[in-house]
């Protein structure tokens, strides 16, 4: 006899599986090929885990890493948004709130409400594991463009102030990775790779 | 002035992007598209989060999560060793072994260290978490195959008791995990899709 809980949580197991056919804008590194959220989340996780010693203050880093794992599943229903995107709101939309209560609704009551807290948590960008997860998740694309010679700043021709302003957000995480973060930006406009 | 350690890190970061080239033999949930290992180590770490509770024993998710992570990344040097490869040693294979001292080598030492420690924890399969993260590694295939009409059991001809024989890891985990992966077994004899 297999519990309801567990039928539950076998549903929602099978449908987070989506997330590896949603593609996102930026490529792999060195690489013409778009990276999909699966991927993506994988990365943000890897980086959480092997960059904690950079925040700025104490940080719950399981935490973390469940924000970074579970923040793109809304896109299964709600398709990635492009960070430089000016007609889309990149606030928490309620497109998004309304697949995170179906997508987590998936899951026993209880466990639905922790899931959908902790995505919010991240979402809102307030506490220390929300703001070190955002830089996160500011980085990777960072890595990513500087390796494509400019990547998605060429290709939809984002200039330096926008990069600056967007980028900025990993300050709020880690003073450390914010100084690295800059310094790349920098190097970019230097390399020509990034328009000034 | 950025600091040494960091530097290793982000190269470290760069390095295991290469893990979202490395092609699993299983399909996606309902689909012919191979999963590449980044996808598998994130799915691994969802699973692990969602299915927490059905371990026998106590355990450290935050580690059980880290070993899901990481636990392929020695197959950027090492290649996808198949389960039912029979010509292949699945044991901690000295190819592994090189492969993760040199990419975990590329962190700072310490990090190197706690990370080839976890990673060789996970392959030992003794503690309580190494126990759990595998029965995530099994149980995440099964789920796959029987949504694909068999999947790599018929593709490669793998019948029942080879199957039975790989998957009872999963009751060093979580017996209730066991009870549900061996009803999926014994369903699939029955739907055809696995020969006994």
């Amino acid at each position: 006899m297999i519990g309801e809980n567990l039928v539950k949580q076998i549903e929602f197991i099978k449908e987070i599986d989506k997330i590896k056919y949603i593609q996102r804008r930026t490529k792999l590194l060195n690489s013409d090929r778009n990276e999909n959220d699966a991927e993506h989340s994988w990365h943000l996780a890897m980086m959480a885990i092997v960059l904690s010693e950079y925040s700025d203050v104490k940080i719950d880093l399981l935490k973390v890493v469940k924000m970074v794992l579970i923040h793109d599943i809304v896109e299964i229903d709600a398709g990635d948004t492009f960070l430089y995107d000016q007609n889309k709101n990149h606030e928490n939309t309620e497109e998004e709130l309304k697949s995170a209560k179906r997508i987590f609704g998936i899951l026993p009551e209880k466990q639905a409400a922790e899931f959908i807290e902790v995505w919010t948590e991240f979402e809102d960008g307030i506490s220390n594991e929300a703001k070190f997860a955002k830089s996160m998740d500011r980085l990777e694309p960072l890595l990513q463009n500087t390796s494509n010679n400019g990547g998605t700043w060429k290709e939809f021709g984002v200039k330096y102030q926008t990069v600056y302003d967007k980028k900025i957000a990993i300050k709020n995480g880690s003073t450390e990775l914010w100084n690295y973060a800059e310094k790349l930006i920098e190097d970019s406009v230097e390399k020509g790779i990034l328009e000034k």
